[in-house]
């Protein structure tokens, strides 16, 4: 089977010619057979005048499956071109998740139409789910799932899915409430086509439940998936009452989502949750130059420290030569602990009361690599920069670098894998601590060690 | 619903207690109710001597579950201790992709004891499944899959789900084939419910596959079952004959596992696998030590443009303080670039392709902020460290320091877009061309401008 980018990139094409021709059927039956996905991905490369037109050529539910995948812009401005009852055919074949999901990313006036569209109780729906915070495990959860009273026989259970099952997102598994909504346990459709008849819910229904709560955060709720193996959970309210579920597919896409964020977060990036190609040049501007500002003007103090010892420097000139490769050396082993770190606190395998291991273990690798770098650097400078580039390195000036390689590896290691540690304890984002902060700081003290120890060694 | 950690924090308190009195009917009831995960969890921070004390009080299926979630450090000596027939058991109620993960981790004499204890059938499986490279989908998938022939009816296949669906990994979603093991289509075990008894399989299946092969790039596979929402996807060998399906939950863990490696070698760091606070510290050290070495080398590079230019640094040493500043505004620059790319390209939204527009975006990205980082660090220079601080700032100083910072933001972001893709079409990893990588030729770049503009602009 030959990959599937290609075979959409030729659709495409395709779809190109036919389009100057005006061949609609064609079209049609061209895109039938492809994913929602492959679609979008051909539909967002079409002249914009024409997406309207192949849009109508698709059969109403794959249709609403491929509005879904569009970028927000294609999906706002074929909203603005609907008719009320093209909208309202859309809205009608989304599930909630995807609707509440599209609604959050649209100007308020098209989101009075989409409203506007819905029959009443989409309507109420949409609304309670505006109501979630946006990082909230409510706000991706779906109300499209199969739930069953605790008497109910297996064959009732059966005849309700085959009732139901066409509309809802899942029949995979299935929840088991009492009279007042309260989450008993629940049921999959293994469990129930290997029951016998009329068994009842309650007895053959699995209790060791684990839900989540719509104001949990969706990342927490998202790792859970990941943890048990999950294809839904079920999300209950403060009554632990059943109101929803969530689906691996959104979990999915929660877990790729924050760990973008917080890959952006390290690289001093304000998240965007835009693809790279889509997202405008100002707002890329916009979200790289505050951290590069802050971190410009903090290093004002870098600068003044190396000010202040400028007599060292003076007299020993070759010592600015070092500063590049302290300062990257420190800057670099901070990163490895920092993010080692980050990353460890968002898989949820280090939290605030591994602090003291987490230390011990940096002092240890800190030691060892900072005595490692040290030796072969003394070696490199005596043998490579003195007698090949003939740098004026005498003994005392490489123990000055050498020592300070040391202290730097130690303090950058230190500070890196704290720092996220305490902004995570106090409710920071981790990954805000990560490379280029603490640069900064390891910089300073990996400066101000260096102008000590030739003070002290070189008597300058 | 309380948080399943702190639960998990209590029942592993109940369980060392219970265990100081030997109270093992206690520890079992108190962990039959919990997640495979919790129990394993629990075991990892157990006394030693006690794990396998614990483990024989599980009954056979949950232990097999709980054994699949234990470090691989504990299989292995659970393995060791256990007799013959105890090892079958946990065997033959493993599933397959589970037990080739678990084996792949053993020495060679554990494997031997493993593949000795298999019946015939699965250690022929597992023989072939290890044949698939580390990477590979082969290497994810699992046999434990229903398949129907294309004339089954509905009752017949529902009949055959009810015969071995037990065993099976998932009966959401079965496969259609011919005599020969083709591919031809598949069914949700909702169409097979919402179907008439009598319909064929060949009548109600979707014959929209998308498959993978045995050979496909694990990370590729991964990467479809997010774009298009699946739950199971078949695996074909070369002659489009169904081999095997992946799970979405072993894309789950692919997709996270394939992002640590990326985060951590965009941090410098190679790849290990473990939790952090698992990893040996000299396992730690050997993951970050090569790349500091490797980039403290390449730092002579830029020690020995200092060096070189030293004449310029001591007619105006003040110089020398804005080093850090524009070293690190380069660093920062260059990851915010090269962390987008390397992002995107795991992400599948950028390719070799995407190169020209890539270079056309990051060049005015570029523009814009170097130049709005000039006027302010002009502004600051002039009225800060100049006002305030006394230091030595004439015009001139300035006007080098800033156009200097332009020309260093401008390379800064033109590498680190350009890199990352370079080595993706060279067949590398993009990660590897992170920051660090980055940052060291930037530096070289942002130096040598440096003097260029001191010399030319200062008369030196």
């Amino acid at each position: 089977m030959p990959d599937k980018k290609i075979s959409a990139d030729e659709v495409l094409e395709t779809t190109k010619t036919l389009l100057n021709d005006k061949q609609y059927v064609q079209i049609r039956d061209a895109l039938l057979p492809m994913e929602p996905f492959d679609i979008a991905y051909i539909m967002e490369r079409l002249p914009e005048e024409t997406i309207p037109v192949v849009f109508r050529l698709l059969p109403k539910e794959l249709a609403a499956e491929v509005f879904v995948e569009l970028e927000s812009d294609s999906q706002e401005s074929l909203i603005q071109g609907f008719s009320k009852t093209e909208l309202k055919d859309v809205i009608d074949e989304l599930y909630l998740d995807d609707a509440v999901d599209i609604i959050e990313e649209m100007p308020s006036n098209v989101v009075k139409r989409i409203l506007s569209a819905a029959d009443p109780e989409t309507r109420s729906d949409i609304n309670r789910f505006l109501q979630y915070p946006e990082d909230s495990t409510g706000s991706i959860m779906t109300t499209e799932y199969i739930d069953l009273k605790k008497g109910m026989t297996v064959s009732d259970a059966l005849k309700r899915i085959r009732r139901v099952g066409q509309d809802m997102e899942t029949i995979n598994v299935m929840y088991i409430i009492d009279d007042n909504r309260h989450l008993l346990g629940f049921v999959s459709i293994r469990d129930l086509l290997l029951a016998d008849e009329d068994q009842t819910m309650e007895e053959i229904m699995d209790d060791a439940i684990i839900s989540a709560m719509t104001l949990d955060d969706q990342e927490m709720t998202a790792q859970k998936f990941k943890r048990y193996d999950f294809l839904t959970m079920p999300v209950v309210d403060k009554e632990d009452r059943l109101v929803g579920i969530v689906t691996v597919d959104d979990a999915i896409d929660v877990l790729v989502e924050e760990t973008t964020e917080d890959i952006e977060r390290m690289a001093a990036i304000s998240p965007s949750y835009k693809p790279y190609l889509n997202t405008g040049i100002l707002e890329t501007v916009k979200s790289r130059i505050p951290w590069l500002m802050l971190l410009m003007v903090s290093a004002t103090f870098t600068g003044q420290i190396i000010s202040s010892f400028e007599q060292a420097l003076e007299a020993v000139t070759i010592l600015t030569a070092y500063i590049p490769m302290l300062m990257d050396t420190g800057g670099n082993a901070g990163s490895q602990a920092s993010v080692s770190i980050i990353r460890g606190i968002s898989l949820d395998e280090i939290s605030m009361k591994d602090l003291g291991k987490v230390i011990w273990k940096e002092i240890r690798v800190a030691v060892i690599i900072g005595i490692v770098l040290a030796v072969l650097n003394f070696g490199k400078l005596m043998l490579v920069d003195r007698m090949i580039f003939h740098n004026p390195i005498t003994v005392q000036v490489a123990l000055v670098i050498c020592l300070t390689l040391i202290v730097t590896v130690f303090a950058a290691k230190f500070v890196g894998c704290t720092l996220p540690i305490f902004a995570k304890g106090l409710g920071f984002d981790p990954a805000v601590m990560a490379s280029p902060f603490i640069t900064t700081i390891v910089d300073a003290i990996s400066l101000i060690i260096y102008f000590r120890f030739a003070t002290m060694l070189l008597h300058i």
